[in-house]
């Protein structure tokens, strides 16, 4: 009940104090590294942060594939994440290592790290400020939108290309408040990437999908890895020490990480679509895939297991976008938003200079959305058919678009097709992965019934998918009919180029070849008439707040590397308050509470070594600090650069933060620090590895 | 967010089963003892309660005043409640043992057992349906409804006059089903209570007013005391006795106790009267008194003492108004209850005879309220300004009446004033009571402004406070000047008759003589106005229902002795599940979680002690039993009929029970015997306590 009453306050202030000051309160923001709020933290918690401070911390803080964040937290190339980051690195081990999941893993010595296939980490080595070279571009190319969109794109590609440096220094275009300012970010990257320790995942992930996404919360959701390159582990100088002792209350922290994506600069227009068409029909989705994967687990031991990664992924999905539907769907809460658009654009008119150059592109967003809505839900419900979460059904989809792709010139490509960016991905395409067909007959059953029930009947694509018959038998068919399971498959396709792949009586390829023109198609269509007409009306409110505000907003999440700040407090829950911390006592509480059954039942370790436990050590702690899905794995840091904390979730009341950021009751979740040094102690025997998280001697096990 | 969601899909269910089935769900109910839901209790839990298994609980059951609960739990007169319901005793105590509340209390032995003034217990011992008999008295009185209303009070007065014995039997007027049922109930009353053992405030009300009306929780609050009589310890053969063990998820339990006051019958009109005017106005002059005693408080360490209670008891009275407000102001609920309402009166339109007997009371008391809504506020108003929460004022106010009251016949005088009650309330008027005057000033102060703010200017009560100038000033003169704080001049002023009143020169006796009539005034208008129209619409919706339903609906509390039943189960909150029980390892968790801060700090002995406790024993746990305010106190027992738990609370979504019971969501909050066993035994060194609560030998200690 006061989660939407509060939420409203909280927009309700911003809204009051749009007038005299940027829309960014208290604790909010996710702060580009070169651009945070100093007169802020100096004025509010006394703090101001040195070069050699935010350095280091840069220089230790990494991203996760695309979805999740760590740091280095040893100079022999250690890093700290969540167990639930590497969860899709788990499950392939799995294949080899069955159980590893179930029961942990701890490597007895360097030679025994586990590498984990297909997992890649970057570290951020450089920004550049690419806004003129992008705007000459785009007036290069004319007055036409399609033609400027497109000009938009290959420049963008061009100054990535240029950036690069083989595999190990790759780069990014990315665009910052709404477009307004476009920027290249250089990475270093690694693939060599270890498992030195993981906990169960009973304990990692323990109070399972009813507690994720809320708090009070006692998980051991933390993973160590390490990064090798040429053998070795890497040198990390600049890595993160634990902190001695817990972070006490009130205690200024920040988080350093990759929050992946916000919406908190999009128009009522934009917002309105994902609250009345975009989400609903994604939750709907998801819910009866759930279903499906459910019915599937329901079938056996084996069943239950499979299922087990894809249910998390999904419930986690559900979860969230509940939480964000709730939150676009507080009326109160919608119409201060609305008050806060209106204020902007009166501003913008009443400044000539201001209105000539942004126009109205409010307007032009909300005409969009009215006029072609319908295809870009049809071009959403299209790509459902080939989601990456059905392994087999993606393969073939880039097995067949990669000849057609490589035959047209650069800049005319997909995304993802440059020449430059098709090593990496054929190298990802060809890494082993368990498939399991039975379980992916079932998300592509799923995905052919959704088609045919969402598209209309003149649809391409439903048309290649009603021709297959029954859609469960027909998927059936597919995945069992299909050996694209076997690397060496793919190899040979891919080598093969366009005649293996028009030769092949694969049937997934089959499937591939007849939607492979629909997907180019729907892929031009989103860059000449999508991003055409939106892409400048999204930077032209970027700019307008940009004027009005300037940096001292802060642009949207776009998976790039952030700071966030806040404190350690707890918050108004459930009608009393949520404490700052829990405790090992709490653990053992909650376990026994539900008469230990799963998802709150312990690993055996934890009953047989209580007693070894100093019960009063903080398990997670809640901070108030500005995060998003994407940041889970990033270090929390203290004043000194201490490592306190290791984020891994939000409350429940954080899943608004894609729209608005409540300071009263959003809060991040954190594993504590001494929660993972008591346990690698006193639980795992890993007490040299604790040695070294506290800064002791750098030993590769 | 979730709790309205599922209220409001709560009362959908009543109204979609409402043709078929009584407006009773799942374990929903507070059921008299003559009229359990046996087939239910078959059906749903397998369960039927034997004669031997109803009477020993019904004989162990005992009330507490007008508002708490207990049973005995030794055969020598041992009684178990709440810490809270004798939370006003203990602070009479407090004159004579300063301390007693921090510090908690054990008696050495029986002669160490401290009374506790004014403190009175009964236990139920018979009842008698006189339904015939006032409606036999109310139709000799005619036509006139204030006659009838007259009739129909002399009736019950005179009935519970015939009932009683001396002060040792007592007996109550009961209205069952809006007044469509009448009975006598008769107790055996004992008014010297003992105090043998209580924990420390911080254990009892661990938590404070945060967790209040919340789950999950950890409070001890509990409290063991002794009904003697004639220098003895009574003999209560028919006692509970604790359970072995701990009671398991999912058991079947009973509640015997006395609820306060539901609205469950209400009809639309009234639920829209409390929703719109009489709870916002009490809710801002409770949170407006909350501000005054804080700055109250404020003032030093003992003011702070003092107005701990008073500011306990009205932080508990703003929470219960919140949440009751807050499930009238759920528009779906509410439209449901609309709902349901219509059909009871459509079926009622849909049946001729019925239709002649009852009328439409809907629309009498729909339009009463709307023709005197205005009037009764005034009355409610003016009934502040002599509130039993300020002492001096409430004694004036008695003083004064008594003399004039006794001049009138019987069945003319106030409710309260029959010669048969006098005694009684002439020796609660005399006990001695520590009264605090400046902490009374503040409140009187208050009380005065809020008429001075309320009443309009032409009212007689807000002329005779405006007569005292400033409300501020007034009060101190008042409560300073006032000597009635003193046992013996009370006792000479009741002595005096009206003469002494008239001659009295006390300031807050010359209040009280010019307020009287005023008074009195608003009771004789409360009787022949208000009940005469509301009491015969009241009882028809009352048979209506009864029509349609019967006795498989239960009827609303009226502080009688009920039983409701329920499991031992968690519920959905926060986004996640609340678990059926907490442990010691919770209590220790939540107290550091909160660095051991008050209202989460311990009592030191729980530190010091910590070790030799089995942390894995239950503090609290949660059960899906109907119960309200009044419930404090009461047993918690298994099928066995052995103590497993004390009820001293309900979770926050059990505020809507008031009017509406939400079996998904609404729990009762229990203390769990097992923490009162080991409390007694390894932190209070009470052990020969537990030994007899287990059963063991019955020794007065």
């Amino acid at each position: 009940m006061t989660t939407r009453a509060s939420l409203a306050a909280t927009v309700f202030c911003l809204a009051a104090l749009a007038e005299s000051a940027p829309p960014a309160l208290a604790d909010e923001g996710m702060w580009t590294f070169d651009n945070l709020p100093r007169e802020r933290l100096a004025r509010v918690h006394g703090f101001t942060p040195d070069d050699a401070w935010l350095t280091r911390l840069q220089r230790a803080a990494v991203r996760f594939g695309r979805g999740g964040s760590g740091s280095f937290v040893g100079s022999h190339g250690l890093v700290l994440t969540n167990h639930h980051v590497v969860a899709g690195g788990l499950q392939r081990l799995e294949a080899t290592h069955p159980g590893l999941i179930e029961r942990g893993f701890l490597a007895a010595g360097p030679d025994d790290e586990l590498p984990l296939p297909n997992l890649e980490i970057r570290a951020l080595i450089g920004t550049r400020d690419v806004t003129a070279a992008i705007a000459a571009a785009v007036e290069r190319a004319g007055e036409d939108p399609a033609a400027r969109a497109r000009a938009r794109a290959a420049a963008a590609a061009r100054l990535v290309e240029q950036a690069e440096d083989g595999d190990d220094v790759r780069a990014e275009f990315v665009e910052l408040y709404e477009g307004a300012q476009s920027w290249i970010y250089r990475y270093r990257v690694w693939d060599d990437v270890r498992l030195v320790w993981v906990p169960e995942q009973a304990a990692a992930n323990f109070g399972g999908d009813p507690d994720n996404f809320t708090y009070p919360r006692h998980d051991l959701d933390a993973a160590l890895v390490r990064v090798w390159k040429d053998g070795r582990p890497v040198d990390a100088a600049d890595h993160l020490v634990f902190a001695d002792g817990p972070v006490p209350t009130g205690a200024l922290v920040f988080v350093a990480g990759h929050p992946g994506n916000t919406d908190r600069l999009q128009t009522v227009a934009q917002l309105r679509w994902a609250r009345d068409r975009r989400l609903p029909e994604s939750l709907e989705g998801l819910r009866t895939l759930r279903e499906a994967i459910a019915r599937y687990a329901a079938r056996g031991a084996d069943e239950a297991r499979k299922a087990q990664m894809p249910a998390f992924f999904v419930d986690n999905a559900i979860k969230s976008i509940e939480g964000r539907l709730g939150a676009l769907r507080d009326e109160h809460a919608f119409g201060l938003r609305e008050d806060q658009e209106r204020e902007l654009r009166a501003r913008v008119a009443a400044d000539p200079e201001l209105a000539r150059t942004i126009g109205d592109p409010w307007t032009t967003i909300e005409r969009f959305l009215a006029e072609r809505g319908d295809e870009l839900l049809r071009l959403r419900r299209r790509s459902q058919l080939t989601s990456p979460w059905i392994r087999s059904m993606s393969w073939a989809m880039q097995l067949v678009l990669m000849p057609r792709q490589r035959a047209l010139p650069e800049d005319e490509r997909l995304p993802g097709y440059r020449e430059s960016e098709l090593a990496r991905r054929q190298r990802r395409m060809l890494a082993p992965v368990p498939v399991f067909a039975d379980l992916e007959a079932v998300m592509l059953g799923h995905a052919f019934a959704r088609a045919l029930a969402l598209l209309p009947e003149d649809d391409p694509a439903r048309r290649v998918v009603a021709s297959l018959g029954d859609p469960a038998a027909a998927a059936r068919a597919l995945t069992t009919g299909t050996t694209l399971a076997d690397p060496d498959v793919r190899r040979r396709l891919l080598e093969g180029g366009a005649e293996a792949i028009a030769a092949s009586d694969d049937p997934m390829i089959a499937l591939a070849r007849r939607l492979a023109p629909i997907v180019e198609q729907d892929a031009r269509f989103e860059r000449d008439v999508v991003d055409a007409a939106l892409d400048p009306a999204r930077e032209a409110v970027g700019r307008a707040r940009f004027a009005i505000y300037g940096t001292s907003a802060y642009p949207d999440a776009t998976g790039t590397l952030r700071l966030a700040f806040g404190r350690v407090e707890g918050y108004p829950m459930n009608g009393t308050l949520a404490p700052p911390r829990t405790t090992l006592f709490g653990l053992f509480d909650r376990s026994l509470g539900f008469d230990r059954r799963p998802p709150w039942a312990l690993p055996d370790r934890f009953w047989e070594r209580r007693d070894r436990l100093d019960l009063a050590t903080p398990v997670n702690f809640v901070c108030s600090c500005d995060i998003v899905g994407g940041n889970s794995g990033s270090p929390v840091v203290d004043r000194e650069g201490r490592l306190v904390g290791l984020i891994f979730d939000g409350n429940i009341e954080s899943l608004a933060n894609t729209y608005v950021f409540d300071p009263e009751r959003s809060r991040a979740v954190a594993v504590s620090a001494q929660y993972i040094l008591q346990a690698l102690d006193k639980l795992y025997d890993a007490g040299d590895l604790a040695v070294e998280l506290r800064g002791g001697p750098q030993a590769p096990r």
